[in-house]
């Protein structure tokens, strides 16, 4: 049985990256550059105030005598118009912030810092340093820099700059198309109250919602009966994504037929178990460019193995560089046991207080009690081996969202 | 000018929560519940066994002499089947994972205990204690216990929770209908090439990112012109929405004129400038029920202004009870100075190694520098009074996504 680490691996080695897409920014937040984005301008285009006030030449701005300097104002710039004068020695362009510089002037002073007069004058406070309140052209990035590099992550300041640079429409790579199956005879639809043996199909919305937080585009096909007809009739259906999820009916019982029905169908399978608690039944596949995951059906294990393999694979398909969730370390609360033989991944409260990242695992019945993750906000990482910990000790810890 | 704080008080102070809505739990990750849900099932249903195996009695399993226990098997139980049968001393019942386990018996043996015979018969390889591999019915949660308290986040385990207890529909708070518009006449749309004192419009693209990953709705009205005509036909529409950004026009420039037209149509101003950095000239205002803010045009200021107040605003509009992002602290990595005057926020790297936060502050040419921002993922807070950080000191800062 292979271990979690080379699981990964595999799994990577086998997914690629999808085609590149062309998208309108409005809908590219979370998706990845597919391209250099190239700047068509300088930014800022020209020299700028970053004030309101009075365009000036720093020379004329300090007398010798240290009394108040007075200046002719010669016209007044507003954002998005273009001084039509040179300032001259002696004479000042009322600007407004973001407005273009006029030729001649070197500094821009606060209206704040000077005093209204009469007629077209203006009385300064304050002398000026040459530059200042002035962001020269170009500054920030100039025509022809590269300012996002391929496979930036596109968050709401990219976008910005996206737009600054007047690409409203970016390449970006493509979303998978997942496919989602639970299976099981045991397995009655939410709006149905379970009678027997049944209970209600929870995994395929856990998943669908974990693969939704990426960018995925989510399609559940519902679920399949314990039987060779419906597993491969969903199953053929499921095969056209670009991944398939299938849950449960994995397991060593012999009503058990996934597997069976996935080799059946030409899929072809790189690994079945995986050592790691909750979730060893991880079965992992390409039918051509499809790549299929057959996972656990207790809820936790779903839900773990999605964390650990499947949200990774999405994201590389995306073209993400960084794919799986952050490790921390921590200090552990309260002692913990475990087998000891699998690595295990036990739903954990961390808290995050004067700097100091504390792990707190929280109680649970094991893999099938979901119930349990809803008090957890990470996952802590039980290396093969150990069998327990003290409280007070270093652990690693996996984020599963935000802290 | 008030500060940060009173202005985040003022701001939360006059925002109401939404009215309630029932979703389909299929999109409903990312929303905040707002009732308690309440099982209708116990989980697990009934007791049930966690292996694939044998049901068996635990004092049958532990034979006087130490040899291997044979029992009869009476039946086998799927998972979403009853067993028929009561297993008497000397009996098993071939069980499944999931499977409610028969009467009479107290503990599962996994198959891989076992050893297969020929006829109905088993041979245990394993003594067992009581309750072994069983879960005992209502161990996770109980009908009629509340599993998910009013106000709780909806993350996919909590997704999976709705579904196991039948909840397919579920009320939420209702995400607010955010309008945008920029103004200033310097503004282009993103398809254009400016030309002489032109930029394009950056800064609704940004926030609309900033806005939607909240999972509010947005609707861009474009850009208003810097006259009143123009600005009062775009106002009047977004005083329709739930809330209204603005942003540009908003410092003491003569040709800004969106305070006095907010005035003009009966919003209710709050404040109109926070003692910040950057970002200074910060308008809230209300309308009725809207909301109303009117952020200052450099796009940073924007940018930083909403992470500030805005996206509060709309967490406590859908609900939630952790409204502002999370504030860490870590070690500086480089020297910083400021005015001291204004709260300032930097955009920083925050990096997380061996359990250890640094910042480092990245370069940046103040507020407009948008492009400084995408080296960034947090906001360095140096509060007022500060004028200088050492190398090493522990500062203060922002997350404003995942690390």
């Amino acid at each position: 049985m292979i271990n979690v680490d080379e699981a990964y691996r595999i799994i990577l080695e086998n997914i690629s990256t999808l085609p590149i897409q062309e998208v309108n920014i409005k809908g590219a937040v979370g998706l990845c550059l597919a391209e250099d984005a190239v700047s068509d301008i300088d930014m800022p285009p020209f020299d700028k105030s970053s004030m309101d006030g009075y365009a000036v030449i720093a020379e004329d701005t300090l007398s010798a005598s240290g009394q108040p300097v007075e200046l002719g104002v010669i016209e007044g710039v507003a954002a998005g118009q273009m001084p039509q004068k040179k300032v001259e020695r002696g004479q000042a362009t009322k600007i407004m912030t973001g407005a273009a510089l006029p030729q001649g002037a070197d500094a821009v002073i606060k209206v704040e810092d000077t005093e209204p007069m009469q007629g077209p004058k203006v009385r300064l406070l304050k002398g000026m340093k040459k530059g200042e309140n002035v962001c020269p052209r170009g500054e920030d990035f100039q025509a022809g820099q590269v300012v996002l590099k391929r496979a930036t992550t596109l968050r709401p300041q990219e976008i910005g700059i996206l737009a600054m640079i007047g690409m409203g429409k970016v390449k970006v790579y493509s979303s998978p198309k997942v496919g989602i199956i639970s299976t099981g005879d045991e397995l009655v639809e939410v709006g149905r109250k379970p009678t027997g043996g049944q209970i209600r199909d929870s995994n395929s919305h856990c998943l669908a919602a974990q693969v939704s937080l990426t960018r995925a585009e989510v399609e559940c096909f519902g679920t399949a009966r314990d039987d060779r007809k419906s597993l491969i009739h969903m199953i053929k259906k499921g095969l056209r994504k670009d991944l398939l999820l299938l849950t449960g009916g994995v397991s060593m019982g012999e009503y058990d037929l996934v597997v069976g029905v996935l080799k059946e169908l030409g899929v072809n399978l790189f690994f079945e178990k995986v050592a790691m608690k909750p979730g060893k039944p991880i079965v992992f596949g390409k039918y051509y460019k499809t790549a299929v995951f057959a996972l656990p059906g207790n809820p936790v294990a779903t839900y773990v193995s999605c964390e650990l393999f499947v949200r990774p694979a999405i994201r590389k398909m995306m073209g993400f560089t960084q794919l799986s969730r952050t490790i921390v370390k921590a200090q552990l609360e309260t002692p913990l046991r475990s087998r000891g033989e699998r690595r295990e991944f036990r739903p954990t409260w961390l808290r995050l207080e004067d700097g100091r990242l504390s792990a707190s695992p929280v109680e649970w019945h094991g893999s099938a009690d979901l119930l349990g993750t809803t008090r957890a906000n990470s996952l802590l990482i039980v290396p093969e081996g150990v069998e327990s910990y003290s409280a007070g000790q270093e652990v690693e810890v996996m984020l599963t969202g935000e802290l």
